[in-house]
């Protein structure tokens, strides 16, 4: 594939326009839209509306008249659209590991009742730290177990009569590989467990259909795929089977059946509502709101299947460019298995030249305007260097343009040896 | 005290200036800064500079290259100004609500691992809800009792060999009574339990000594008195002295010892730090430091002392004219002893005309452009009218016209039968 095909082809993509809802800065091929979205072209308006006008205008008032009090709703009914949600299911609010706290705690205590005697929270090795974090912290306070197991193929032999909960990442925030929710939400049902899933390398990246899989509680992020600006609000769903009896710890007003009753006990409100806990930041819902309107937008283009066939052809086309112009250097750690493939694809070095090579080479691209990421490995996962592709605002010239810098990168072996720093390197 | 003196006084007054921090809208006496602070004016180009260049501009690199990493602490750091603790020991992050569930969980493992008898956690029936729900959902988890009292009073009485944590707010929601926070302290230290302090209605209202009172956890809230803008992000410590022991349970990444190593076992970093759970809404922080800085300002003019001098002078009046312009109509809830108010004033009908005569009254105000607020009683406390004194940016001939308004709404019977709807009605 020449730069011309990908110029030709990206002429064609019905997509395309999609593009012009975003500022975008001079220079920069964004692969790094799995961390942080871009900014929607809405979004400084918008805010800056909440800001003057909501806020400093409207004060106090602006609850009812800006319809504050909606909002974590409102924008909850949007996501819904995207996950395979029904309206009223999804609430935006607080971050992705609270409202993982908040879901897990709810299925463990629901698990329990339903049979004390399961005992064990099911989630992979490779799941994103966070969330084994949270679960660690959950199982020691309920007595219960964090069971890893270290590849999909243990997951038959792993659910066994002990299984409270299974708790997976949707789309591997490292490999880029994907979980079958429909299947594997059957197995773990069949095993008498509930599921968890985690959507935030999933949703508006990929079709999720959380109501056809017949899943018991999930949660997403805000910023990455939504585009809905650093550390925007995230979100969290219920089946509606579990909408009356599910209880979360974060029993705080907002969440109350009639917050301005000021009653001294707690009644939860009914269904996601009770999934609230304090008062929102107002400013960053309504950049969340912005993001969810750009990925909304393709709607009108074939929506999330549409989004879904351009992401396959761009990580297809990055892959095969990789693999025809830098044979032998790269292993590649994502699933070929289009079903098997999130919207990003990430690769290892064959052989590091020096410990920190993964990490150096990326910040080679990033100075070139080439903006991926690196992920540490450890003992059982080699160093990666991770490109995400977002089809709202790629197309194939760009998957040209970054396999070209990484083709210079590595014939000029442009790498230094800055220092990682496991503390802050997002990059 | 006539509107003449109340101008003469205004003009004298050394704070004046500070004013000149906000963006008032026309028309509007605020009285509500207890409730939602007003916009700094260097909110909105701050804000607009985070999203279109921070943001737009910088995209993932911003975490390193704009400092977002650095926010929670460096916004903690100012924090700690205000509320008498040092450098390093105050995260701001996620809501008040969150924040305590976070050090009363702490708290209550800490002092069962000292004590395992004590099994009260103590408070007061008119704390604000969200505090009590968060404390039942807590004591229910750890198989404690949440023991409420009725007043002050029975505190001394009430601090037993059983009660493992002491969880008070500072300045009441309600009545804008204020503890004595270093008396409380001893006293329930001497009784050998930890305390636990909400300053939602202190901090940036009236001078703060937590490490002076050798408190254990305070959290407090950045959108009141702190001007951080509509459900901006709250704030955490704790005394050095439990910096290396506590645990909280919301242990997710950015809390984490070292977030970018992707450990699959949690590690919490050392001191404050351990708070931080998710990614945290930037726009929202942003936002907010524009808050902090306005009441930094008043640092020039002599700081917390200064303003607390004429948050008093403010109050007084307005309690003086209420009491003078309408003799027998209110009750004045709040305390009249200096050392026991905090910065608002709540005034109870004596008689109740009609069963929401204090809500509509209270409407009245708001048709007139006096913002203050509404709070439904009980069984218990009677409904209230609420009225927040912000020494920032309100002076004594605002109090006149308030009190002005009041007597005009009283003589002209201006309240109508609004529906008060207590799932919404935050005024």
């Amino acid at each position: 594939m020449t730069l011309d095909d990908c110029l030709r082809l990206d002429a064609q993509d019905p997509l395309r326009t999609l593009r012009d809802q975003f500022l975008l800065p001079e220079g920069v091929i964004y692969l790094d839209g799995n961390s942080l979205g871009v900014l929607p072209k809405a979004a400084p308006a918008r805010v800056a509306e909440v800001v003057a006008r909501e806020w400093g205008e409207g004060l106090i008032r602006s609850w009812n008249t800006a319809g504050w009090f909606d909002l974590p709703q409102r924008l909850g009914d949007k996501v819904a659209r995207l996950i395979g949600a029904a309206p009223g299911e999804v609430v935006c609010t607080d971050s992705t590991s609270i409202n993982l706290y908040k879901v897990l705690f709810a299925a463990i205590a629901q698990a329990k009742a339903a049979d004390a005697k399961r005992r064990v929270v099911l989630s992979e090795r490779s799941n994103f730290p966070t969330d084994l974090y949270i679960a660690e912290s959950l199982c020691r306070e309920h007595g219960l177990t964090l069971q890893l197991i270290d590849s999909e193929a243990e997951l038959p032999a792993a659910l066994t009569q002990d299984v409270a909960v299974l708790m997976l990442t949707h789309v591997n925030y490292r490999t880029g590989a994907m979980h079958d929710m429909k299947a594997v939400t059957a197995a773990a049902h069949a095993a008498g467990a509930l599921t968890v899933w985690d959507l935030a390398h999933s949703a508006g990246a990929v079709p999720v259909a959380l109501n056809d899989s017949n899943a018991d509680f999930a949660i997403g992020c805000g910023y990455k795929y939504l585009n809905g600006g650093p550390g925007a609000p995230a979100f969290a769903w219920v089946h509606t089977r579990h909408a009356g009896q599910f209880m979360q710890p974060l029993s705080g007003w907002w969440g109350h059946a009639a917050p301005f009753e000021f009653s001294p006990h707690y009644r939860p409100a009914p269904g996601v509502g009770r999934y609230l806990c304090g008062t929102q930041p107002i400013v960053s819902l309504a950049a969340l709101e912005c993001g969810l309107d750009t990925v909304l937008a393709a709607e009108a283009h074939g929506g999330m299947a549409a989004l879904r066939a351009k992401s396959l052809a761009l990580t297809d086309a990055f892959i095969s460019l990789v693999e025809e112009r830098l044979p032998g250097q790269f292993q590649l750690i994502t699933p070929r298995d289009h079903a098997r493939r999130g919207s990003q694809v990430c690769l290892a070095l064959q052989q590091q030249q020096t410990p920190t090579q993964a990490y150096a080479i990326v910040q080679a691209l990033i100075a070139r305007g080439v903006i991926g990421d690196y992920r540490a490995g450890d003992s059982q996962m080699p160093d990666i260097l991770r490109f995400g592709f977002t089809p709202l605002y790629l197309g194939l010239a760009d998957v040209w343009h970054s396999v070209e810098h990484l083709v210079q990168v590595m014939e000029r072996k442009e790498w230094t040896q800055p220092e990682f720093n496991a503390k802050n390197a997002v990059t």
